[in-house]
């Protein structure tokens, strides 16, 4: 189906010169003794040809096919970190370099195979992303190569690595409850799941400044990360007499679930109950009131990770990418009534 | 970074042959006297070498790379759409294919050198995508390739195409209604754009059936396709006193927008007004009540449309996927009080 495509052998023929000579100056070499006036031929050829010179050819000498390769556990499961695609996409392509994408779905087989797939067409290094923050041991394979890992934390090796930073998210999170004035009702919402980065490294930066705050979470509501169970665990809360001043949510889908348990009891966001969560997603916005996130910068993550992929020498580290505020209109001072001062 | 690989030499080397003998073999060409004896020593040494024969070489013999392109407007703009990137990748990977992605932002030039990049790493075919299904006019130079258009409706030329069945879409969502008793007092919540194809099929369907059934949409309730817009604009139609038994939204956001109207409203769902919607997404899901949606099987059409283009003959056509309901709990009778029977 493909059109006839311009050869290097047409643009020697209109050159007047060998096929050979004609790709020792369109492959830039200096080192053979070609005229002056030839070397002009070939070029003014290639140009009115419109010639490409084959990037197959160029990646067969070097290995490299100027193309690098994605892996991730689940690609675009979640609009939000399709972002990271978008962003390392973008990046790879000013850098002249395409894109191959492959989903391992967790499966080291498929990993494996998709890996050697990759090779055998030259790419050139790997992106390796998770689509949550997670700690993974790094195939044998993969750690020969140019590798940066993306929203995955590497157990034991040094391997570059872009995450976001979920501790300061935590902090920053807390910061601007306390500002508004809660401080000892305040309740998570969400898995305290040590084996899940972002909830360990959130729920340490939330408890750092509240103990410098001298005061403690008043109480944990235990739910996983969709809005159906979220909603079910914050009613049941509310039905048992809880009253806090602010629910801080793991992220915004258990802030859709607790805004729903909270509404349904006669509660008003933010003048009864602030809530304050993680992510900073599409779904933040469209809430009423809008929803106050900590953003995950996935695009900027992405491009923090083709770029560290695409330079020559980079020390293997963490880069750890600032989790910005997003202000919405849930967060407001405790209701007056309700506040109570223990100093 | 790249660890040691096994080359032809090596094997050649291992098999005690020429390397031309071993690129022979190993190519599988039967057209060369080589011996049985040294055939099976070729192989046996990339047995146990573990070669893995270049791809890179052999794409430059036939110009194909076993990969194909997607090209997109946007890529992973939105979690549920990238899910045609899901379909289509898994079922380029079964028949052997990686996928390059690109994403052109509609932008014709970038488009253009798209294009280029994968045909300089030797794609065999093309998929281009829209996260909206649109009418767009192909580029000559896809023109000249193996292309299926994938959410995307070519003006003019015969291209092999996968879009939603929107107009079968339309009759399902309106054929529930009816079926539920909804007749005279359906309100359309949406925006009547004949340029976006989903909104004026999705329509066109609807009121084929309304006819059908000698009635017709009660009103319109115009706005964007996002939770903000239609929260305004239902609840503005709500407080000039309308009183539907069920909207129709156009799709997902819309619908959690009207829902936010409707409980401000002090109306519940379904009891007092009914909900139905097109997209099927995990929104739809998240709602309470869960909303009933007429879905996108995006990852079917990702998976349909990679399979087409790497079957060898297709005449070329529109093949349009049938968009299945999810039952949520958004639909039920018409409020008794409310209900008005013309005939």
């Amino acid at each position: 189906m493909a059109g006839p495509r311009v050869t290097l052998q047409d643009v020697a023929q209109r050159a007047g010169v060998s096929r050979t000579t004609a790709s020792f100056v369109l492959g830039g070499r200096r080192d053979m003794r070609i005229s002056a006036d030839a070397e002009r031929r070939v070029i003014q050829a290639a140009r009115e040809l419109s010639y490409r010179p084959s990037l197959l050819a160029r990646s067969l000498r070097t290995n490299l096919s100027q193309t690098i390769g994605l892996l991730s556990d689940l690609i675009a499961s979640d609009a939000f970190a399709g972002e990271i695609v978008r962003g390392s996409m973008a990046t790879a392509l000013r850098g002249e370099h395409l894109m191959f994408i492959g989903e391992t779905q967790g499966d080291p087989e498929l990993e494996r195979q998709l890996v050697h797939s990759m090779l055998d067409r030259g790419v050139s290094g790997f992106l390796y992303a998770s689509m949550y923050t997670r700690t993974v041991r790094v195939s044998a394979t993969l750690r020969e190569h140019r590798l940066v890992l993306l929203n995955t934390l590497s157990r034991g090796r040094r391997i570059t690595t872009v995450v976001p930073d979920e501790v300061e998210a935590g902090r920053t999170a807390m910061r601007e409850l306390i500002a508004h004035g809660h401080r000892d009702r305040i309740v998570l919402v969400g898995e305290q799941a040590p084996h899940v980065v972002a909830a360990s490294d959130r729920i340490n930066g939330i408890q750092e400044v509240l103990s410098q705050h001298g005061t403690q979470l008043a109480g944990t509501v235990d739910t996983l990360w969709w809005p159906e169970p979220a909603h079910a665990a914050v009613a049941a809360y509310l039905a048992d007499g809880g009253r806090p001043t602010a629910f801080i949510c793991l992220n915004d889908r258990i802030a859709m679930g607790t805004y729903q348990a909270v509404v349904e009891a006669g509660l008003r966001i933010p003048d009864d109950v602030s809530v304050i969560s993680f992510d900073g997603s599409d779904l933040a916005s469209w809430l009423r009131p809008k929803l106050t996130s900590i953003a995950i910068p996935h695009f900027e993550m992405g491009r923090q990770a083709a770029e560290l992929l695409l330079q020559p020498d980079v020390s293997p580290q963490v880069h750890r990418i600032s989790m910005p505020l997003k202000a919405g209109e849930s967060v407001g001072p405790p209701p007056a009534g309700r506040r109570r001062r223990s100093r």
